[in-house]
């Protein structure tokens, strides 16, 4: 008799697992059902700004794989509109609810469990509503409902965004492309603070320049309603009128199912895995993608980084294993990049904070150049920072922020930080350089030179 | 007394160095001499074929740091338009000739010599002419001869480019914008002979959609005239009529003086340095630039790689240690990046070819994905090729051809290489992702999981 895989969560982390999983199994061998809660497998949930803002006209085009090429191309049983309710350990039962049949119950056993549950949205007390109009931006589900009520009767005009991080950003800005004036709140001195906030300053005043009021250090402290639909965001420093508010304020590991069952949670929240994403002490459970947290390989610390590209690793590698093969996770350096407008932003490795958190002594270092040699046309100025520990002069940390052809340089820093480079070792890094792409130094270059002579 | 410090060309690599060795040394403590044969210093080369075809109007623009701007700001004695025509180790003395006074001939003795003589063109028998309308493209002057013969009258209306590298296909570019007829002749299967030939097929056919006639795997014979002008380039598969041709057949080593005045000349033609770029067993002697040779760190060999990225690193090398202070060069991985029209072409490592010459058993991927997520406005193909030791799965050579953010991706292999990654470690890499940017998947990674199935 076959294997059985049960997968919770359809997304990004338990479809991967799903998928390889069956390519290294047949059918015959792993029977293979996976539940997920929403209509959709598989989708880009980082595409949803660009739905909204009509950069990309179709839901369709964010999924990768729906539920039909899962079931025929893959024999994976996919149920969605089913939420996973209860994991039982000792019977090995996963039960979960058929929510286009009133909510009836069904129960599957298994012989080996992901988990991939993703996350939930923070939701802090104000935000708890009954009125119409408020909206996460988690799901694809989240954003069909959200572009129903932007093209609805009467259409919005006046948006609220709360959260500056990158949903925030993405996210009031496909709303100023929708037309509507924006306001954004941020409690911290300044948007994107998983960026420095000298950093940080710079998104400012491009999100600033997009027409867009920025509320940053504010704190909001409730919502106004009229006739049942969202009237106002109240903060600190007065009461922005609103017919949409969107909550950008970031997620947290989705536990609870997990943490009933038994499986060990980590200090940030997310589920402790082994390098095999194998959950802890935990045998035929497994777990990836928004649910688990990661080694940081710079600071040697737990962290929770919910991101699509390491849930889409960590769910590949799980399915590896399940298949019988053999793949780790290495760990994250922290990179991460977004666009606002026309401005580029990177980050990799530590912010300055979490440098100091993490016990290191730095310094920092901050170049201006450009994308191109600066006599080609479209040279665009770009500014780098590196943290770099002292004495050692090892990298630590690194931001960018430019106009063009700037957030992927990022990915030198994050190569340079996995290999626990020194900035002398990096200035002499073999660089492509030619007129179109960069200066004779890279910004790269040009960065880690100054802080080697910082360092001395 | 202070010490004296000359300085054979005053280009990039040279004036690194006296520039460097002024910031650590005043001119009571060094005095520094420059000679440069040409009329310019510290200029861009690279820039030449954009100049030529028009997308930077002004030569001026290609200057980083012009004679007066040295002297003023930096106390370096330049001396343009004097050509070195002798070292005398024993003495410790320079003689050159100013060409602007008859030739007159001017001796400086030294204490420290930096060797940055930069390369000379290769040139074979039948490219040897006294017909005007001949031109290589390696200093400005070359470039300010060409575009008056593209200015002048009759105006050229045909061009042959002989040589299918960078140079060549920058110069057919340009060549083609200022609306000319042009064809490139390349001895090779396949222009961009820097990438191995299934890739530079590609770059052929983007050639071709410029309307550009590529004759590759064809060698030239021989040069007609007609009253004193070009004529035609001949074949051995025909005769092409030219109102132009450009050489673009690559360079050697300027070494002539140096191996007269008995410095160390290297299997590669180029003179032999250590680490600091002091010229081997010649102590106060110091080389860098296009006229030294370097470590492969992919393969330990040495290598012959005339770019601006080294000169200018391996010339403030030199000067930071003729400064007093302490700085290495650590070798090279062999990246290069170009843009030809839309196409970007980027590679580093080994070619296949250069990997068997070192001794390596590897496999090779090639995988096709885009610069952004597929769903993205803008998303473009690109081709990533891997170069795999077999066994180890250590990464050799990388190279990327695509329409758009593709070469400079590159710079994430470079470092992976500099850091003798296998394939197993980079699939693993915590790359930026957003779709602006990257599939969910970076093409680098596609690359490397599919190595990682290769090497199994």
């Amino acid at each position: 008799m076959a294997e059985k895989l049960v997968v919770v969560g359809g997304d990004a982390a338990g479809m991967s697992a799903a998928s390889q999983a069956r390519r290294h199994r047949d059918a015959g061998d792993l029977e293979i059902v996976a539940f997920e809660r929403g209509h959709y497998t598989s989708y880009s949930a980082c595409g949803i700004p660009y739905w909204v803002g009509g950069l990309v006209d179709d839901a369709d085009q964010l999924v990768s794989r729906d539920p039909a090429t899962f079931r025929e191309d893959f024999q994976v049983d996919v149920r969605v509109r089913h939420e996973v309710v209860g994991i039982d350990l000792a019977r090995r039962e996963v039960v979960a609810r058929d929510l286009e049949h009133g909510g009836r119950e069904v129960r599957e056993r298994f012989d080996q469990l992901v988990y991939a549950a993703g996350a939930v949205p923070a939701t802090p007390d104000w935000a708890r509503t009954d009125a119409a109009g408020v909206f996460g931006v988690q799901t694809m589900d989240d954003g069909a409902a959200l572009i129903d009520w932007l093209d609805g009767d009467p259409a919005p005009r006046r948006a609220v965004v709360v959260g500056g991080g990158y949903i925030g950003v993405e996210m009031a800005e496909a709303m100023i492309q929708r037309g509507l004036s924006v306001s954004l709140v941020e409690r911290s001195p300044e948007p994107m603070s998983t960026v420095d906030p000298d950093m940080g300053a710079l998104v400012r005043k491009a999100l600033c320049g997009l027409g867009l009021e920025v509320r940053s250090g504010v704190s909001v402290t409730g919502l106004e309603s009229r006739d049942g639909r969202v009237a106002a965001v109240v903060t600190e420093h007065g009461t922005l009128p609103a017919d949409i508010v969107v909550l950008g304020l970031g997620v947290r590991p989705n536990t609870a199912l997990a943490a009933e069952a038994g499986l060990p949670i980590g200090p940030t929240g997310g589920i402790r895995v082994d390098l095999r994403m194998r959950v802890m002490d935990t045998p035929g459970v497994w777990a990836a993608g928004d649910c688990v947290e990661s080694v940081h390989r710079v600071s040697g610390q737990p962290v929770y980084v919910p991101l699509g590209t390491h849930a889409n690793k960590q769910g590949r590698i799980a399915g590896i294993n399940i298949g019988g093969g053999y793949a780790t996770f290495a760990g994250i350096v922290g990179t991460a990049v977004t666009r606002v407008c026309d401005l580029e932003v990177g980050r990799t490795g530590l912010r300055e904070a979490e440098a100091a958190a993490a016990g290191f002594e730095f310094v920092t270092v901050r170049v201006e150049s450009t994308n191109r040699a600066g006599y080609f046309p479209g040279a665009k100025p770009m500014t780098v920072k590196l943290i770099v520990e002292r004495r050692s002069g090892r990298l630590l940390g690194a931001q960018i922020v430019g106009l063009s052809e700037a957030a992927k340089r990022i990915d030198v820093l994050a190569v340079a930080l996995w290999n626990r480079m020194t900035v002398d070792e990096m200035a002499n890094l073999d660089l492509g350089y030619a007129p179109p792409y960069a200066p004779v130094w890279d910004p790269v270059l040009v960065a880690a030179r100054k802080a080697v002579e910082a360092i001395r």
